[in-house]
């Protein structure tokens, strides 16, 4: 296929096969997943026995220690060709364990392999491998944006222990359902500053409450159900700023580029596949006589088809090397804000064109297909649901895509 | 709104009154009869009570004597503003009504009002304004196109009686579940030709055994099961030839173009519910602090939303005007095979733009809610849903309009 | 053609009538206008003698009576078929004359057909009828929008005249070569308010210079030079004010939508010209000896380029209908700022349709026919020049008229 | 800029380090040439001066040595943000003098550096370097496509040496005006088959006859004039034969996407021209007192060129390291008809992205700037006429590459 995306890093190659090991009994799934409208449990427990879901652990430690977000999109793309509800779940998981492992790695060298801070930064990765540890994120709440958490934690000491407590609502907690544990954003406001703190928590902490909410046109085995924080306990290990709330920082700038670009990546796999059921039912079926392969409106549409997806391939493994560039040019020196931006802008381009294209690949799957891909018995049907999730992924929703992206090009940086 | 479609006629400002008035009761239908994936036989009762079920039946019968093709394609419109499923399904019965009413004024002109022979054309549309006779239609089979139906009659006597016997398979017989009667298209090959045949049945046919097979991505209100017929016996009176079989013919050009465009009407309409649902939450929305319809970005969707919308309204109102121009120019004398596949092209054209343009509408619609849209407590889901069955319908789907539209401009008419 | 417009009153089948004869004459003219950078003459020669010129000037004065806007557009897009530079430049004069022409008429009403001011507003009327005046208008500078002008009147008295100084500069000046008059706005700041003047001026003015500077990629026969006003004296009767400086009133909002949406006519005329450039050349021209009209590649691209024309005339023809209809809702009584702001919203759609769709059709002409589309010794290459102005015309170009639809769809209408 | 591409090899980094260096020497000149209607040798002496001319030509001949098509495909877009006419106009003698080079590496590597066949062909490669050879090429003929020339050699023998006659008329025959040969194909038939004759002539061969034709809307510094082939002899030198007439061959379908796909990076070249010019301007002017830059409006319109450039760049990027990945897959084993098709296809793609997305970043500029960037005192009204060439490149033009992408897609390879 036409400007397909492959893995440019050896560790990359070993997760991306991993994952097409992983296509065919995840598209056996997907049905079950989207009728009962659960998180199908077996994937998960297939990601980690396939090492998946640690990906970004050091190979020491037991991972496959990838590095490369261009190699991460290729592997959520291609898990994503099985079921794309799976594939959004684990990149929220993916992205705190790259951050994981980059402070682990940053301790080895700075500090030493033997030294305790080093190995207490090795435990999570160690669970994660083990499967004791599935962590999923949000930053999303109903009337506002990224930048803009209402969720708000205040000093708060309990059973002696310095820490924080934490109340709001956050919405799209993909996987929560089957988590240990959850990240989140929100509102810090004291002498330090009006901040935005990054939490982690268990998600057996009293006072955080599952709402068992999610019903929804697709993506419906993501478990992105809402999560209710009622005055939950937060220990002071789990809490951290990340720059000032209301406004982009750098280090928040970088981090909802890189680990929301890798979303999209689940969005072209979904194209991917659709495009492929519509090859294989046009190579065998005939109508009045004539195998629609054989039709030159048929080959047309296909044409477009086909056009379309390698249109989204080459944007989304472009926006992936760019991103690993980035990483690369600023592993030892910290970038602009206007680098961060930049970044964040390249993410918008791919979302841009690649969850609008995946879309448009679907339709025109369909369109080939005729009423018999909208029929339910069909996975097509399915993908269409699941697909139209795609433009939503924040930050920059379809309203605002664009002028962001102008802004950046014309290099009138929006801080908040 | 701009470019808003009203009717034209009288006894189209009575239809599409009375359409208006159920537009809020089917919308408080619409998701029970989607969850159910079942015929709402209430919005049948509403639309015989309000005489919409036999919008052309003459006035004298107790019909509203519509006979624009326009009206009537407004008033579908505005059905589907509530319930699109619905609106699709009385297309069916209205498109068979209206050519009975078009017999019966011809008989009473030509032969009297108290012929007998008018009067028995008068009696199926006084049925039809007493609730007795409810008439879907099908002409789709898998495999083949409109032209080419593999269903087959052939000569049979039974009990002493002239007639045929009909064996086959229809998919998408919208509205059957409730219908009394289905009107169908088959092939007839004996002395007299290879001909397309037109077959009207009592549901309770024996032989004619519905499948109860629909669950599709959306109408799921729409009834649309298949139909097998297994060996039905079709009476000489059910039994009609219009025109050879695999070939265009006049009549089968007018009667496929006529009522199939006002399919169309039904996009309209699910893309304009949309837009208003889109409008009504903007209005009371508000985002970190701004109410949604104030933002620069919104205000610049909202508009592409409008425009989409108006481009769908003018060229569905265009066509409408077009077609009951070609039926006044041609009620005396007969149109040639040229005009015939223009009013055809015409159709196409409108639903070229209005069943994309009504897909772009509702996407719009929902990029612009955000996640809220893609949950299915919301509507917006549901048409999204619904609103992407409009490029299926026949004929000339979406691998082949362009091309058949091509060849009209060109001179090129295709026979077959 | 699919959904041709056609004029809807009696007026208006009459000028279009008249247009029709002129096709092609202009389009015989048009090369040598081009190729020269000039007015041609010889055409508003034509446009006086077949009467066009004075469309709107009541029958009894000797004019055809037009008043529908509708038709208006339709004989401008007729002329551009064969000159679209014409096109474009006649639509100035007309605009004023029909302003005029609804003074007059308003006189005779009120004041009697023998009252002396009914007369002196018949005087330019019968001028105009005698080809001894003809009208340019414009509103545009540079660096600034249609609402806050920089040229600017002020008080001044000459030769004992109480009256007016004008000061500035104007560009798209069309016609202004061979124009006798000049129309145009100006801002006026004195006891009376900051407002918006309208100026009428000769062109033989002192202190009004032409300024021969027109050389554009296309459009290059309509003579839209700047003019620069340098203490050019307005005589008392040639000022009028309408409305405040920097704000949308009723007035200049309904003057500038019905006066602009008639060039979008002309951006039609330039597509049906094109589109039929192609089909002829198609029909005629093979290609490794197959008719080009009979490839199944040619009929699917000319399928397209057929339905975005029967877009743009949908759009267009509609939106003809609703000014028509604002007119006469609006003859008795004011219409709302909110009204105004639909009606111009309305023009909004069409110009976004039709000078977007314009452009499209004319390309995908040019694609149909290839490098020899390309070369200047076809025609089609002026009109891919020509048609490329469409999207400038004023008010709200590319970058604004989306947020505008949006706000007045949302119901935040600007005031500036 | 987002996605920018940039070299991927070292004698890439040198031809486009030297490209970048004429983009403003170029873009002076621009102006001029397409005023004038000729080709600016000013320009082709700094290719020369520059070694960009002799670009694949092996260092150890005085050459850059470049292999990669991606970077060669970097090299032309960057020459084409100066000015396209030269750009395209050096792709043909780098496509044939490519295959020189690649002709001398074989030899040298088979029969070693001193043989004399392989001095014999390092024999142009020097005239080139020395500027003493410059081979213009085409394939095009009107009425035809390039598998099917009607160009004909036939057997002759001319003063006592065996050779060929060749009669035919090729048009687009691109820098012919400065050219000292002209490559170009033509058909033989003769006892050894029906089959595509290439053919390399002295452009002051006798019989061979320059129509100095060339006058079109755009590229008009390209020198692509006519060439009539009356009589002219062919010594068997200049004569090779590459596969079946009117037949995909390996070759012909390789040669033709390599040396075609480069032509493409002129046109994103001048959508690259196009986007800084807006940018430029947009920082530095004001409307109604507000920057441009500023403005929501212009800020999203800014956004959607620079998405709509980022797909361009993305692609062709794609596309030129999957050509890099082809050659060296099949530098020592040939290559599938299949994979041949896959190749041609993934230029296809590359041309449909990126001709028409150059022509949509270019109107997007022009829509910036308003009337300014329609005058021709502006460079974006002659980018403009250029971009709009890309379109026309063969082979399969816009009526015919989705339909050839589909098959191959479908895997129904066309052989003719």
């Amino acid at each position: 296929m036409s400007f397909e995306l492959t893995p440019r890093t050896a560790p990359g190659v070993s997760v991306v096969g991993a994952a097409e090991s992983l296509v065919e009994p995840f598209a056996g799934r997907a049905e079950a997943a989207d009728v009962e409208n659960e998180m199908c449990r077996q994937n998960f427990d297939d990601l980690l026995a396939s090492g998946i879901s640690s990906a970004f652990v050091p190979e020491e430690l037991g991972g496959f220690g990838l590095e490369s977000i261009h190699d991460w999109i290729v592997a959520i793309a291609t898990l994503a060709r099985g079921d794309a509800s799976t594939a959004i779940a684990i990149t929220m998981h993916h992205a705190i364990g790259r951050r994981m492992a980059q402070a682990y790695s940053l301790a080895k060298t700075d500090l030493g392999p033997d030294d305790e801070r080093t190995n207490n930064l090795a435990e999570p990765l160690r669970k994660m491998v083990a499967g004791e540890m599935l962590i999923c994120a949000t930053a999303t709440e109903a009337g506002t944006d990224n930048l803009h958490p209402v969720t708000e934690v205040v000093r708060h000491r309990q059973d002696d222990r310095d820490g924080w407590r934490i109340n709001g609502r956050k919405i799209f907690v993909t996987m929560s359902p089957i988590a240990t544990h959850v990240s989140t954003v929100a509102r810090v406001r004291d002498d330090d500053g009006d901040d935005m703190a990054n939490i982690v928590l268990p998600m057996d902490t009293p006072g955080l409450i599952p709402q068992n909410d999610w019903d929804a046109l697709g993506m419906r085995g993501s478990g992105s159900q809402s999560v209710v924080f009622k005055d939950a306990w937060v220990p002071e290990s789990a809490f951290g700023r990340m720059g000032p709330w209301g406004k982009w920082s750098l280090q928040y700038l970088e981090f909802r580029a890189i680990a929301n670009i890798v979303l999209v990546g689940a969005f072209l796999g979904i194209a991917e596949a659709a495009h492929d059921i519509a090859l294989e039912k046009l190579l065998t079926r005939s109508r009045v006589g004539q195998l629609a392969a054989e039709q030159s409106g048929i080959q047309n549409l296909v044409g477009e088809m086909a056009l379309e997806l390698a249109q989204c391939r080459a944007v989304l493994g472009a926006a992936g090397v760019e991103m690993d560039a980035y990483c690369e040019r600023h592993s030892t020196s910290a970038a602009s804000m206007e680098d961060a931006h930049g970044l964040m802008s390249d993410y918008q381009a791919a979302k841009w064109t690649v969850n609008r294209g995946a879309i448009g690949v679907v339709s025109k799957a369909m369109d080939l297909l005729g009423g018999a891909g909208y029929t339910n018995s069909d996975a097509l049907a399915r993908l269409y649901r699941d697909v139209r999730a795609g433009p939503f992924m924040q930050p920059f929703g379809p309203a605002e895509l664009r002028e962001y992206v102008g802004q950046v090009t014309l290099g009138q940086y929006p801080d908040s």
